[in-house]
């Protein structure tokens, strides 16, 4: 195993805490692989960039020799959202969970080693906890202590209502540690407060807390709000790789270097030189496309890399309207179709109000004209190429 | 059965809240016997007679007809106090609930008919519960709901600690009244929280909720304060005869009429007359032996109540000083003794400040003169008669 330090400067890279460094030098200093913990729901979403980050903080951890518990958190799957406030969360049968675990772990596994990583279900612990177990549990905390948590807090205070099951699901995640004894747990910083209470509930087993690891949620595309799905500012890994490609080429070259420490396999070193070069001259953008190449190679392979880039280079770099774009028929009212109502229909924003805020960014174009009313409707008849942002495009006949 | 007017008179005597009368209606309609719950801790404590006003309501319904289901919770008495601030509270082995319920049960059996009561355990069916059946249960109940009960309101407000199984527990107490499938739930009215609970966590699980009835707690001899063993208030079912019955005589007349609707099995008719009578003259001190005697008859048989009566007759309608009286020896200081030691150290008060009151009070004599000074202290040598109230004597000698 690397030296202390090393290790310690890899592990801490792009991290927000790291709580308690001294326990993790402690650790270190034994000389065996840690156990490192990390849960995951069990309801495998599509992964995005977003969600690689903690994954790639596990694959450095591996790479330094660690042994990795990959948690899938399929008991309270398998209750589901038994409030029943939340209708899209109903209970998973042992096969559903066992369906998804697959398919997370398929794309896991662009990241991680197989081989060496263990795949834990907290159900093998759980289903044979009885009811007098978890009364245990919960004695040894305090409501108080609970209501500090910040979404509970907030929900307490503006009365929106907390089932008391809420209450016990941080408990039953703080007793998986102790099932696992594990020595380090990772998470996103919204985690903290959990894993906390692994340490705190490891320690009523008798176990030496935890050490926990809070990873930072990776911005989305534009560098503000978070990566997320349902914001249309993400890169999927299932993506298909010029949209990879492109994507990550349209970032700012600031959020280039946040992507590259949070996203990149390359060591510190290298971006230390990466760095240094670019204050002294070289263009950002040769760093941007190593980086869109790494990227799109870790998920897609090297060839539909260079693939990717010379159909980005063709298309982009000459500023020609790509030839092979969609076409779509709109139906329009008596007074035509409003061009927010155009972008989505024709799948180039997520939704109108996207749309609306693209147009105020100026980030659309119509037949190569930029768009600056967002009120502007398409009469019937019309046929037109509308562009958002770079790399989309549309064909468009309002019907 | 008794015309349902009838039982609603008798069910209705003496209690706190019949929640919902309409819905008791309804059940009793149906003329057949209604399953009546009331949970007893398995803590086994010597009965007063405060403990008997819930038992004597339970005498009630069985004499109606109706099913008692005498519940002792000895899932959670198992448990403990598992937060571990109260060391007193162990958890009980499966033998001590045995051993504890049949203590309890012998005393409960003076007043209700032993072949007709049904003695349950909840173990019987929460040990079989296990941790995912609690969290279903936990989850559709909310933490702001559980923090209106009025005891977890003022710690959360007063910033002392609840443990978060206290919120599990009135759950399980609702969920014994699923597995009992009960009708009608008693308790007193620090219980009333949790009896609503039964009904929501019954209509949870598609049953007709039951019926909740709470008994006020019985006030003490003093007739302020609740009766209780620390408070020296009590009259314990299993005290002497000559104790049970000097002590009831003590009481106001006011207050008499209280426990005689509370504890008296004498019927509403016969109340209704002795009240008229007393309001034509007769002396309420009639009605009080009268009460007093059914009481020591029901604990201590007939003759031992024949008996305490006449001693109580010799002792104080005579006004004389009871020959048979304790003696002690009471150690002094170089300046005496406090007669509020005196009185806690012979044993005729439970404390000093209990000695205090009753000075200031004027319930305290020596050698037949009240006392006025509570200050009051006896010089080494003395020997005197102190007197409490009316019936309590010693012989004391400062040493």
């Amino acid at each position: 195993m690397p030296a202390i330090n090393t290790q310690l400067e890899i592990i801490r890279r792009g991290c927000d805490e790291l709580l308690i460094e001294d326990e993790l030098k402690d650790k270190l200093k034994a000389q065996r692989p840690l156990r490192v913990k990390a849960g995951f729901d069990p309801t495998a979403p599509d992964l995005h960039l977003g969600h690689t980050v903690l994954i790639n903080k596990l694959r450095q951890l591996q790479k330094l020799g660690h042994h990795i518990l990959f948690l899938i958190g399929d008991f309270t799957g398998m209750i589901g959202d038994p409030s029943g406030k939340n209708a899209t969360r109903p209970p998973l049968s042992r096969e559903e969970v066992a369906r998804n675990a697959r398919t997370y772990t398929e794309q896991v596994f662009k990241i991680l080693d197989r081989d060496r990583t263990e795949v834990v279900f907290n159900s093998a612990w759980m289903d044979r906890m009885n009811a007098a177990d978890l009364i245990r549990l919960a004695a040894k905390h305090t409501v108080a202590r609970m209501l500090e948590r910040d979404d509970f807090h907030k929900r307490y205070r503006g009365n929106q209502p907390i089932a008391i099951h809420e209450f016990l699901y941080p408990l039953v995640q703080g007793y998986d540690s102790v099932a696992l004894k594990a020595d380090l747990e990772l998470g996103g910083t919204d985690q903290k407060f959990n894993l906390l209470m692994g340490r705190e509930v490891q320690k009523e087993y008798g176990q030496p807390p935890q050490v926990i690891l809070t990873m930072p949620l990776l911005e989305g595309l534009h560098g503000v709000d978070k990566m997320s799905k349902s914001l249309g500012n993400y890169v999927g890994i299932n993506e298909p790789p010029q949209e990879v490609f492109g994507k990550l080429m349209s970032i700012s070259d600031e959020l280039m270097w946040r992507y590259i420490e949070l996203l990149s396999f390359e060591s510190l070193e290298t971006i230390r030189k990466w760095k240094a070069e670019v204050a002294q001259g070289r263009n950002p953008r040769d760093i941007k496309v190593a980086f869109a190449q790494e990227i799109v190679t870790r998920f897609h392979g090297a060839s539909a890399a260079a693939a990717a880039l010379a159909d980005f280079e063709a298309r982009f770099r000459q500023g020609e309207v790509p030839e092979d774009i969609p076409e779509f028929s709109i139906a329009a009212d008596a007074d035509g179709v409003a061009i927010s109502q155009v972008l989505k229909r024709a799948g180039l924003t997520a939704s109108t109000s996207e749309a609306l805020r693209m147009v105020e960014q100026g980030g659309v174009k119509l037949d190569g004209e930029k768009v600056s009313d967002k009120m502007l409707r398409l009469a019937k008849g019309k046929t037109a190429v509308v562009q958002v942002g770079k790399r989309k495009f549309a064909r468009v006949t309002i019907a």
